[in-house]
């Protein structure tokens, strides 16, 4: 066998195990709130724990040092295992099907959002008990915290991701890499994970209960989006929760580098950052773009929604423009009323994504700043056949081998778009709703357009739509590659 | 000056001395029918006779032998001045506004299609005088020889295009060249043009009359698209015609080296084409998916359009294959009423384009080739990233320089399509509608969706959207880098 199996089942049941310690956590919410859904989370505990030790135990009882096939075997069965099992409360406790439990995991894991409850079996959001409610939040908010460490501390290593840009030309341990060790990375990170999140709860509870606080804080930190009301952040009808949301998305979709560099007081570089001034200034003219889109005063009246308020107009612009961008998903309003100059620009930034290092997902900023760049190389190279002409960021030279990874990423980006765009037509869904809910899931984002539009959901889709659709979110959250490699044969090949 | 401005005058003094014959053959086919619109093209052939013969005596009354720089833009303005004259007609006869005129005469230069006629002021293309049908269809076939010239001849020179992929390792005269000069190559591969046009107008006869067999084979061969009839090909009703424009189609969207190489007896080369392969299989293929999608038995009834025969299913569905994947855009049924299964093939064949060297647009399928081959080799090298894995094509490998080549042509054309769909939905074309315009028009397709669907036209936008679809068609046709690299600095700089 290629594999180290005995390395895979011992992470693999050290993290069941995890998951049985997280199920329990909405079981004590249930039973806080006397609810009788803590039996279904503490069952599904069980069954993780069981299954989790008894791989532990064939794993042999210790960590392994996993060697690059293992790396990439563990961070795609680590998803899939863990959605697998997470999804066991919503069957148990007879709310979901298998498939809708599944995809709503996955959903959650991969902080994606997408979701089928407000289907026929779900009609109100708000009516599931709360155990469900803040297991899914907390799916989020664990995913986001593994996405956190996977991208700036496993990925690199395995030379997938975005953040190998900012180790390619030095070796060994940089400031870049923050700490030489995972482990020690991995713990800063997720202080200032938890930090940020308490302070957006914080900030929340003068305009909402703690329940709604902590759920759509852990939706925000994971630019998740899965919210515990009918009509998501809209509902609370409040522009201050509106834009104290829209602030911690925008920090939520930043490189989580950049705030471990503020926080030690490193101002320069972070404010240097190319892929950081790229993303602020995309967020700023989607901004005012969408904000002109939704202006009452520049539009014809009834032929779309609009607000006759400029600050109306600008809150909502803003938010749901870092809502796609950051791949959050939280909504104000159903975009898909607004103009088409609106439409188009939200269009736009679901192919963009956070930046690299964040909880964001999609193609991630740091990507399109060096496609532009080698695209504006490549014309220079024409005028100049024998010229050599470098592609630099943040004044250091990329290497050619990333920028080839980098363009590799977009095509098979584009090419999953298609395919996946192409399967759910073979199930009668349209065009634009398959497409657009195929584009949503591969860029983790949520919300789609047509038949799973911001108004809409998946519950209506073919259980197979499901399947694919999960798979998509899987494989996009975790940089196509970690999941594509599995399925060569080079990589079972001795 | 950076640039020979004396190379630039005399060689588009030539073009228009071209242009000035070529719009006395539409005064020609006035004068045969007894039209009264023989006058604007003789006054148009005036005026581009005086234009070109005064830039030819400025360029110093002889061709130059241009350097780089003026390669390009030689080719950039060729399109956009043929264009500019070639428009005069239907404004001086009063029958379209100049935007229009010019937006109808890029897309027949440009071998795209896309049609205003059938808006207000041409509600029927059938009762304009044939000398403005037979314009249309004979920039078409005009355009088409410039891009086979262009593509197998002047772009590899420049580094352009996807057929110095050929060239690529092998420096000197190849086979793959055909044959080492220019001119001779031109003559050659005119001749096979003007052999296939003359086969397909005599195939036609049987079924229309000799003006719309020209009309249609000129369209044919250019993978243009202009009909002389209000419904396309479909309005002749006749399976015969379906069929023999469909494998002319497929004829023209091939790389017309290969077709050289036939004549010639080679037939070895050609059937291991991996490039040929693709472009058939990819058509066998989709012509099964889109058959199945229309074929009726496989549908409930009355919910989208069918066949019930399954010989008209498949001519149906192999006739648009072909038509959208070579780039054509002919139609024999508004595909939009079709099934999702086979709206979605279509829409994914919109991405594909011809094969390099044939008139068939798009991204070409050897692009997509390369971008395959490529993806698998980043997967293999991240589980042996010390290997040195080569891309091969037709047994050669493939330079790194080439494939980054590819794959920024790649992203430029996505980032086009996009800027593309903004600027469209900022004039308030609905999503869909403006995507599909974009990539019609960028692909030098012809029909789209929504509202610019295979039953409707371009009439209907506003000006400035006309232009910009037109600079697309532009863009596209050269390749993207030819028109590009004259907006960089570098290219005015010494």
């Amino acid at each position: 066998m290629v594999l180290n199996l005995r390395a895979l089942a011992a992470t693999l049941g050290a993290l069941l195990g995890f998951l049985a310690v997280a199920l329990l956590l909405p079981a004590g919410i249930a039973l806080l709130y006397e609810e009788a859904a803590w039996k279904p989370f503490v069952l599904a505990a069980l069954l993780a724990g069981v299954v989790g030790g008894g791989l532990w135990v064939l794993g042999g009882r210790r960590p392994h040092e996993p060697g690059i096939r293992e790396g990439f075997a563990i961070v795609a069965l680590a998803w899939l295992v863990l959605s697998l099992f997470g999804a066991l409360p919503f069957v148990l406790g007879d709310v979901l099907s298998y498939t809708d439990a599944f995809f709503e995991t996955m959903s959650g894991f991969t902080t994606t959002g997408a979701t089928i409850l407000g289907g026929e079996r779900t009609p109100e959001i708000e009516a599931l008990p709360r155990a469900y409610l803040f297991w899914r939040s907390l799916a989020h908010w664990l995913g986001g915290m593994g996405i956190i460490v996977l991208t700036l501390a496993i990925l690199p290593i395995l030379g997938v991701g975005g953040m190998q840009l900012y180790k390619a030309e030095v070796p060994g341990p940089t400031a870049d890499k923050l700490t030489p060790r995972v482990r020690e990375t991995a713990r800063r990170l997720w202080l200032i994970y938890v930090g940020i999140t308490a302070l957006e709860v914080l900030l929340l509870l003068p305009a909402m209960d703690w329940f709604d606080a902590v759920n759509h804080a852990f939706a925000t930190m994971a630019t998740g989006g899965f919210s515990t009301k009918n009509s998501s952040v809209g509902q609370f009808g409040s522009a201050y929760v509106e834009w104290v949301i829209t602030v911690f998305m925008l920090l939520a979709g930043a490189n989580f580098a950049l705030h471990y560099r503020l926080l030690h007081g490193q101002w320069r570089p972070v404010w240097r950052d190319t892929e950081l001034r790229v993303y602020l200034s995309i967020v700023a003219v989607a901004t005012v773009l969408i904000t002109l889109g939704i202006w009452a005063p520049l539009h014809a009246e009834g032929d779309y929604q609009t607000y006759a308020e400029l600050a109306d107009a600008l809150r909502h612009g803003a938010f749901q423009t870092v809502s796609i961008i950051t791949t959050t998903g939280f909504g104000t309003a159903d975009y898909e009323q607004w103009s088409p100059l609106a439409v188009g620009v939200l269009f736009l930034l679901f192919f963009v994504g956070g930046m690299a290092g964040s909880t964001g997902g999609g193609i991630k900023v740091v990507r399109h700043v060096l496609l532009f760049k080698n695209s504006f190389r490549e014309l220079k190279q024409l005028v100049h056949p024998r010229a050599i002409v470098p592609v630099r960021l943040n004044g250091r030279m990329v290497s050619d081998e990333i920028l080839r990874n980098v363009l590799s990423f977009f095509v098979l980006y584009f090419g999953l778009l298609g395919m996946g765009t192409l399967a759910l037509s073979a199930m009668e869904v349209d065009l634009l709703s398959a497409f657009g809910a195929v584009l949503s899931c591969l860029g983790n984002i949520g919300p789609a357009f047509g038949t799973m539009g911001p108004a809409e959901n998946y519950a209506h889709l073919p259980a197979l739509a499901k399947w694919i659709l999960a798979l998509l979110m899987m494989i996009g959250r975790l940089e196509i590659f970690t999941v594509l490699i599995l399925l060569t044969r080079t990589f079972w090949r001795r």
